[in-house]
């Protein structure tokens, strides 16, 4: 990957920002209870980089934090909305997510019932473990993308905000293929025009993001931006868009610990993981098609970092299995447990189990904060189309055309301090 | 860290290399029957980073060998030799270490029935769990490292060497502090000539190597090299050094994992780590002296990787444990169990625990020549001293004075990846 | 369950016994060699209740080995054979299986080489992942099973038997629900004339054994003797049967946990289990109707023990997931991962986690021994049809009709220890 | 073992039953928090055996509740009172115990703040990382143990209490070994007259509960009633006592363990456990004296159930390591992880690895609760001294002099149920 030098002299980022959400759930509303608490001084944002991330110079000497060098939009100028299929507010949301202490939820709950969403843009045959109650009516998609739109400006205008970035945190939709319908522009707005059963509501939103100006990132499995056809809307209108499926959990640790293996050229035989869902999301994954886009998304990493061609002797006979299941009693905690097969000098094995007690929400709730203001300076930076330097956040980064994603999560963090130093270096 | 621009035009690496391994035990026999075996095309040199390592130019795209691109010598041209308080020839003290299977043993038995080891410099005050048979006679310390001197030069001419290492392999010594005998040149030599107990044998073998002007590594934490007085040599004669306590376990994956923690900005509240170990190192290490100096090389790591300095909200109040416990049933093998309590957003807990099932002579033995491969390197280039650049094989990195060690493995990658482009370079 | 009380005095153990196994793969392949050097005395018979196991008298004071006890077989009358679906003798299947080590391989090389397949019963619809070369040719279901007793009388009659046993050491078939094939013997005997593809290979072994008078013992989870026409003419004919399923991995934990819990009345909100296995077990698992055989034989034992209905506020909303994973780099070790959701006083969470690094068939082979030996004791005391006091082997438990089965390995321990101190009272 | 036959019928169960804890810390107060919530009907008395607990008849048929079939003390009926060194009413002392959830805090406020901890008696030379400040004065040890009694007097006065049990919570004291002060009756007056210093706070009250005629239980692992001045009083006066150390973390996984692996007749290499504490409790175990007492306690387990005298084949050459680690980021919860290493036919090795994510307190206060009322149903059946029945409960049970003692819980609770049967036989 190279350092992308066509950032401008970002614009000021005084103002108001909306953070604009497809899904007001466990995620959504841990961050927006988050920046509540944080804005009052009663917690650190931890998780976040932008925040808490500093950078060394090429001596290694010195060290900034990262949102001293570029000029970020304040927490405390941002503003959180959204659509959810079901119309609890922020409050109720987060109560049912079960995420958040009796106490943090007391403490953030003005705040959170604040958070009143939208009604969204919902397809069973996207996401059949649903039920949704509040969505739109519409005669066709193209109508539902319109809706979508008006929403975002009368967000805007309501709130009075400067700038808006959307971050989409909706459930994982069923596996879906490359189409027609998502070949050209022509063609995806006849296929929204025809209510083509191809165009899903998360290609909805992220339609009705770029058309609007706004920044976009997708933080599920789901088939949304990479199509060809919003792609190319993004590029020619200039919109910065980032994805997909926010790298929180086992692929993380996995993309951490691949790239210290190949380091130390050591062999792999086969990695086996297997996850413990609870949550909405878990219930979610049960439907076989929902499943896949995870599965697929996940799969990718080990076989880009160890790179069997680069490495043959190392690599080239791995197996590697990913299992998700639902399993009630973890709650909105996740539970990841892995085994990898080594190999050493003279070929003799050895094995490394991890078993990760994570959280779900709590892993991803600052990955939003993070894309929403990086999103806005890119935007604001005159950067548009996909920005692969935002691949740190992702279990799938989407690449320019031509490109290949990269995985390894210290090759991404360079990547990313590259840019934002040059980024700082126009400012 | 900075990349050293100093390297010269490397000299040509033909010819004999020698490589000189106090302590021929587990380690130095697996290293030994690998190469053999890796000779005949048995095996792969896995494990081993100049071997099967490969370095991407800076655009990512274009990718070599590490040994396609600086002038290494050949696996071919190596030839093993040492000291051990036990006079077993290679093959015997390869059975009895237990690390290699049958097969592996008898198809490289010539090769090790000819490692004869001279007899090694032994002080019971540095190693109260060994009983050395083999031990030279001397009437002073200095008589001791005229008697290593002399083995060198003798090893050299015998197997018609052209240039020699020495990699300390030997067991892990009472831990020491640094003394007067320690600080200058002159007070060394002095406190050689008195066979003051502050000198111990690991001390010996590194002077009579600088001294020879044979490059040295210490592979266990006993304090060697990196007393003043033997830096001092090493700069002033322009022998390459460096150290210390080879990287491979437990600590390994705590320098692989605890970057990519700091990358996501997680906190942590508590690292605990417990290691079993089953061979004669293990044996060792529990005599409490020998123990204080293997713990002292493994807490480091944490807390410069982490450095509360810069990341204050995430890291100032960790508690970090590690228990080391000798455990005969394991052998050879050593296994290690971690548990590292992690802090996300709202400062919520989240754990990793690790089970690493490796073997330590399989994981030491490509660090031997890999180093082994790289000091003939260095000295070739005329880069005498510290080799900080080579951190990336040691759990306690010695660095030139005034500098901090760096012990993110990601970052010693980078460093030792610039070196080998500046000396391609040149070259 | 009680104590049967009508065991015989039992007929003199003298003369040899026949051990013949459908199926001489893996695990049969490690029992025959273990046997070989048992005999020799070159180890002990590790994992064997019937040889080294230990009986207490009602004071606890007085221990006594069982061997000691009941008038068993010696170790050194057994005779194996079987049949396999491929031609390799023992010491080619063994070494195909990867269990032994060359040394032990080498050490009972003759023993192994003298055991010849005979060519077995096969049918691709139970078995889809194998191929058979070394198969019957029969027009009719009926006359395989003739051709199954013929062998056995010649097995007999030429290596000088007194008595024969059969332990099925076969694939796993498809799941199969009972049919009317099953019912009566006479449906059975129509079934095999009209070649019922309700008929599958492992009821025909079972049945020529029962018809031959040979006790016969089931360690697969295929459906076999335990179908109401194969109990009845055990039951009729006296013949001692037993199954099904060895419990030899993760749900022998689970039956010795489970019960710890229960008896400490901890509750449990869920438990998740997962397997990896690499040998031609876990590929034939691979395929989804031999998979569900097993996981249904797995799953019945934690709801057995727990018992929900005697426990309603410990047990009766607990998620249960068994997951089967074929992982070939484990090779025929097998491992397991559960994790049990357990809570304590005033409803609080607990977790335990269990990694169990384990091998199949060095687990498998002492049941085959002790199951030899108990079922010839059990003939020779008179003692016909289900034999429940065997569960103690077993994951899917038979019992006379009507009873339930007991899955707490204590209980069944202490069963089998009743029976055993009836027997010797009778001797 | 064998079962008591000395039960008398049980006098009724009616009136008020005081327990008397010395160490009103977290064991206690979860203790006291849960019985509230369970006399209210909000919970249910998760973890006790005689609330949830059945006995199946011989027969295995027929089930019961325990509580069914004994004349226990009602849950209703039990007030709580006891000692301590720090001032802290229950709700206090709870709160910084934290291991309740504010909601039961709050829910169990009022019960909590009416539980005064009495002046402790207290000995900094027992307990040295403790400070006391809530302590009797007395000028001999003879007078504090007089101070006691009162105290148990009067409790019992102001609460109108017809019966009273001693449970003991309190801290462990420093390894102490038997003395002459110890011995006989006398010998131990003579030395509380002199305030010898072989004399601890925990005998003190064990020797005032027993001169009041109340039963006593060891919950920690401190030398008190077990030695030979204090049982022999029990004797004489009748009043039955049990100990020591409650078992409730990794040694009852280990008491459930190693008897399904010596049922399984699988050997064992060597058994690994460290422990994680992060309580007052694991502060005291730093004290190398304290953590002494505990490491003996917690050693003997596997040695008694294995039984290498029994099984010398299969455990003669066992390795057992117990760490026990203070590590703060635990609190209340604690977390064992053990390793054991079995061999299987052949002598193969196999492992497995418990990872134990436990809760102190919530472990222990239903064993509180039990020890209670099977004390009090004892004393009521008139069984005085040393109650092995009780084994079940405790890491190191205490028998009658000359009898081993039984570690493995499944005849442990087999002995239980078979006490229980007795005294309903006569009730």
């Amino acid at each position: 990957m190279q350092r992308t030098d066509h950032a401008e002299e970002p614009e000021r980022s005084s103002g108001r920002l909306g953070v604009l959400i497809p899904g007001l759930g466990s995620v959504a509303t841990t961050f927006a209870a988050g920046l509540d608490l944080i804005r009052r001084g009663e917690t650190d944002p931890v998780g976040s980089l932008t925040q808490l991330g500093v950078i060394r110079d090429a001596a290694g000497e010195k060290a900034r934090r990262i949102k001293d060098i570029v000029p970020l939009s304040s927490v405390g100028d941002i503003v959180v909305g959204g659509w959810d299929v079901v119309a609890d507010d922020g409050y109720e949301a987060a109560r049912a997510a079960g995420v958040l202490s009796e106490a943090h939820l007391e403490s953030a709950r003005e705040c959170l019932r604040a958070i009143e969403p939208m009604a969204a843009v919902f397809d069973p045959r996207y996401v059949s473990r649903l039920e949704g109650s509040h969505v739109k009516s519409y005669t066709s998609l193209r109508e539902a993308a319109e809706l979508v739109r008006e929403d975002i400006r009368e967000f805007k205008r309501v709130n009075g905000l400067d700038r808006v970035v959307m971050i989409s945190c909706a459930s994982t939709e069923a596996y879906a293929q490359p189409r027609k319908a998502h070949h050209g522009l022509e063609d995806f707005e006849r296929a929204l025009e025809e209510s083509d059963p191809a165009i899903s509501p998360a290609m909805i939103y992220a339609y009705a993001a770029i058309r609007e100006g706004v920044p976009y990132a997708n933080g599920a499995p789901s088939l949304a931006v990479e199509i060809p056809a919003l792609l190319q809307l993004a590029a020619e209108l200039g919109v910065p868009v980032a994805g997909k499926d926010f790298k929180t959990g086992q692929t993380l640790i996995k993309t951490i610990l691949a790239p210290g293996i190949r380091a130390r050229a050591l062999g792999l035989e086969g990695w086996f993981s297997t996850n413990l869902l609870g949550n909405r999301d878990g219930m979610v994954l049960e439907d076989p098609e929902s499943h896949k886009s995870k599965e697929v998304s996940k799969l990718s990493a080990l076989e880009s970092i160890l790179d069997p061609g680069l490495y043959p002797e190392l690599y080239e006979s791995m197996s590697h299995t990913v299992d998700i299941n639902y399993y009630p009693p973890r709650g909105d905690a996740k539970e990841g447990w892995d085994n990898a097969d080594l190999t050493g000098w003279l070929g003799y094995p050895m094995q490394i189990k991890i078993n990760l007690l994570a959280r779900d929400s709590i892993l991803a709730a600052p990955l939003v904060l993070d894309l929403a203001l990086l999103l806005d300076l890119a935007r604001r930076s005159g950067m548009g189309g996909v920005q692969d330097w935002l691949s740190f956040y992702f279990k799938s980064p989407m690449t320019p055309e031509g490109l290949h994603p990269e995985h390894d999560l210290f090759r991404q963090l360079h990547r990313l301090e590259q840019e934002l130093v040059a980024i700082s270096e126009v400012s």
